[in-house]
């Protein structure tokens, strides 16, 4: 294809406020621009990007034995209150009226549709198993699009779901999903860890993510290098060094302005594991409870919220007005209300908390025997806590969620009747799984883990074309050249060959410097570089786009070295 | 593919109320399921249908130097307020307000996005011309939502767009399209007519509809077989023989009870074509208009409406209080309101209409000398009028609408600021063009021009498949001979092919009358029916679908012969 009759608006400045080196080259380059927050315009070479990856997942998908299938975007309301997600999910869903005041809402995931039209059309175990995709929009009301493409209201998505007979299908529908997912990440040259995750809106079973480290990442993920322990930050496990004992006097004493674990453990010259954090939270059912962690360990949220729900924090005076004392003194001992513990926290052991006195805290409170609670593993892993597998030192990295699959067993076959007949005549629900990956995030993470300070680096199997022909001047005799090797490549060597090379070719009247700066931003692997100096010895020069090495060669064996140097390039 | 592992969900007995035959063969073959009222989802089969069309779509926009780009499905309201289409559009614009309580609508075209993007990064000349296409989802609140996929609330479109500096431009890329447009419905298999039409809500200029005949058809074209004249109803014109001049003296006659156009000329015993008919309508400006037609001819609503507006017809109360007259005895003399004549009322000659008093009627009413008007072009074509062109006899079918275009001008470019400087440094509106397909129709209109009593015959091109294999057992030899087919066709021949053959093979253990009649129902074009008796000869059947022809060849020839067949198959 020629330059002059694509549309590349490249950029030289960013406006302000635009971090994500994916969301900042990928504006520069002019692959996307954005219509409103979270809504982006995918031009002609951010688009041919995408279809190089939904080529991939189409392919990996029917390696698998997937069908492809198209839902609407627009569902009605009815279909998701069957599930109850109409109700549970909150701003998230875009929700609007049709004329006839019918309630509708975006299509966010399409679980609910999928189960319904299995509860239309499949009756008998003899027509399972099944998996339907389709690569098709998503919209959904994000609180704060963020990081580009990373994070959008609407975008495009591969979601697959799986229908089977019992459990064992899913496990292999499942299987068979994981190692797609691992051909597809591969394929597109993402550098990525499958870890155990929090199934959030999509049930309570088993789930995993894809994840591809970067620190433009918005998830953490924890990993053992050694075992191969691999977990979102959101549910993973750690280990700790158990503590041994301490005598310690049951007894008050006074730290006056003292409240944080850190403020106190100095004053008193004690190891901050020594103390029990004590914290008041209200749940979404108005529920106050007491949740303690070890002086040293953090709160992980999502852990909490999945034992009480959403909650907050109590409000200083929420805290007085329940527990009769202010946050800082809050002791685990004498209060008659739920209480949560982290399992890091010791039977048996002395530790130090708050005295539920102003100004004064309790020291010897012993686990067990001062005061009782529901054990729990809530806290949030820390970097260099011990892998709860191997015991090895974890580490915490910074990741984009590219893909995720569920197990989500009858979560939505039974509330939408999605039964079949067994082959005994028994109605049984339908075993459903639903597997995701959002081509946009795919290749944002990619701009992420391949650019320099030049521009991006595309993977050889997702850039928009695979060579970039440079005629560096207008002059006859360099145009020339430059065109019979755009003309034998796209033309003869194509109609030969297996893989088809997709070639640019810059035929703009612009300086050779201009060019040279729009090839490397937009980052296509092979450039072919044509020039009078060159043409002078009858040669051309080569460059690899991702280490900058160049060759020069004669230009009567262009073709084969051109073409040579794209298979050796990763 | 093998056909005990696709979702093909054929069904025997179709819902009431279901009346088009694309619908019912779509509903019948598994191709499609509805999820709610003009919502759909398309199953594996329809899918693979609306992907053929859609790869159709793109190499035939290829070609003309259209590049692939994607806009989103949401839009912020300001960008359809800044045109004023947010205002204009009514009911079927689906709109909603996002988690900040912004405006914001979906998609039902793209014209405004369009021109926004062009005027955030189009600056110069150099930079057009341009075409920009997109196959992506759109959505309109459709007041009936019929005939299946015909017309749908959701449903893709492939629609480009057009950017140039002048209208020259404008009319070289709309010439591109339409030949473009040509060569597409041919590839589809689809029969045709460009037409003259209406450009509706994109705008006054010029605009062609391509529409597929068929009795099914929302739309009524008028043709020429003669000169080739061809134009939606909605604005086509027609020419009338000329009338003679009747000597009729200017008076009143009682004409008791006597209201139509029909029933006064049987009373009066003169041809309907030597009276006026008077109507009152009522503008949506509130204006009352006279509206005057000859005896014979009927109203064009939309020819009217593009003069005054939307409007409506007035009740007799609205009448009697307006003219002092009810409807059936208003005539044309004497009121002071606006008047439009359709030009078919010549003047000078005279006519009988309405005395504007009950059962009275006046004759001798001579146009532009007892009266005066608005002369246009306000009444529908009727069968067998004359060319307006050629003067040959005019015919009206009934068409779907398959695709249309539109110039448009600065319509959109001049309210979104879309300029870009030329040559000379002066700013000018770029001029605009804007070009539409509806995959979905065009699947729905090839079933309608292509199927029988059995079921769907496919036009080769956009068929889910090319050749359906069909073992009438499941004995050894018979799977066997099937199994090497197949293998035979989508590997060996398909490694040498320039054209891969897509082969389907019907593998389910079920008895040859239901994979028979599954076959002729979903419609692929070359069958291969292997069974025991042909074996024993040595011979495999094959049978084209359109003609049902069949004929016996030899195992060890099928191969050849099953291609040759395909490729002399239409």
């Amino acid at each position: 294809m020629r330059y002059s009759k694509l549309f590349i608006p490249t950029m030289r400045e960013i406006p302000s406020g635009i971090n994500a080196i994916s969301h900042i080259l990928m504006l520069k380059a002019g692959y996307v621009r954005q219509l409103a927050a979270g809504l982006f315009i995918f031009l002609p070479l951010g688009w041919r990007v995408l279809n190089k990856i939904n080529t991939i997942l189409k392919e990996e998908m029917e390696k698998i034995g997937a069908q492809e299938i198209s839902m609407p975007i627009l569902h009605p309301a009815e279909i998701w209150q069957q599930t109850g997600r109409w109700y549970s999910i909150k701003e998230e869903m875009f929700r609007l009226k049709d004329r006839t005041g019918r309630d509708m809402c975006l299509g966010m995931t399409h679980e609910e549709i999928m189960a319904w039209i299995a509860s239309k059309e499949i009756k008998s175990y003899r027509q399972l198993p099944q998996i339907w995709y389709q690569i098709q929009t998503k919209l959904r009301d994000e609180a704060r699009p963020r990081g580009g493409v990373l994070r959008t209201r609407e975008f495009i998505m591969k979601d697959s779901y799986s229908f089977d007979i019992d459990w064992e299908g899913l496990d292999r529908n499942y299987k068979l999903h994981a190692e797609a997912y691992h051909r597809i990440f591969t394929r597109c040259g993402l550098k990525y860890f499958q870890v155990e995750s929090d199934p959030g809106i999509m049930g309570d079973m088993e789930s995993h993510e894809f994840m591809a480290p970067t620190p433009a990442g918005e998830d953490d993920i924890v990993l053992c290098d050694h075992c191969g322990y691999a977990a979102n930050i959101e549910i993973a496990k750690s280990q700790l060094s158990t503590l041994s004992h301490l005598n310690m006097e049951y007894k008050e004493v006074h730290t006056p302005q003292k409240k944080s674990v850190k403020e106190v453990a100095e004053f008193l010259g004690l190891d901050e594991r020594y103390f029990i954090k004590t914290l008041l939270v209200i749940s979404e059912k108005n529920e106050p409870v007491i949740v303690m962690l070890r002086g040293d360990q953090e709160l992980n949220e999502k852990k909490l919220s999945r034992i009480i729900g959403e909650f907050s924090f109590a409000t200083p005076e929420q805290a007085l007005e329940i527990l009769g004392v202010e946050p800082g003194f809050i002791g685990p001992t004498g209060h008659k209300i739920k209480k949560i513990a982290d399992i890091s926290i010791q039977k048996g052991l002395a530790y130090v908390s708050g005295a539920n006195k102003k100004d004064y805290h309790l020291q010897g409170i012993v686990p067990g025997e001062h005061f009782d609670a529901q054990w729990m593993d809530i806290r949030k892993v820390k970097d260099k806590d011990n892998c709860p597998k191997c015991g090895s030192s974890l580490r915490i990295e910074k990741a984009i969620e590219v893909g995720n699959i569920f197990k989500l067993g009858t979560k939505y076959s039974e509330p939408l009747n999605a039964y079949f007949l067994d082959k005994d005549g028994k109605e049984k629900p339908i075993i459903m799984g639903s597997y995701g990956i959002g081509p946009a995030r795919v290749a944002a993470a990619a701009i992420e883990q391949n650019h320099d300070a030049d521009g991006i680096i595309w993977p050889k199997s997702i850039a928009p074309f695979d060579i970039e022909i440079i005629p560096l001047n207008m002059n006859s005799g360099t145009i020339q050249i430059a065109e019979e090797l755009y003309e034998k490549i796209t033309e003869i060597y194509n109609s030969f060959a297996d893989r088809h090379m997709e070639v640019l070719i810059d035929d703009r009247d612009e300086r050779p410097g201009v060019k040279f700066k729009d090839a490397d931003l937009i980052g296509i692997p092979i450039q072919v570089i044509v020039g009078e100096k060159g043409l002078k010895e009858n040669k051309i020069e080569i460059k690899k786009r991702r280490t900058k090495e160049t060759k020069k060669v004669p230009v009567n064996k262009a073709v084969v070295e051109i073409v040579n140097t794209y298979y050796e390039t990763y």
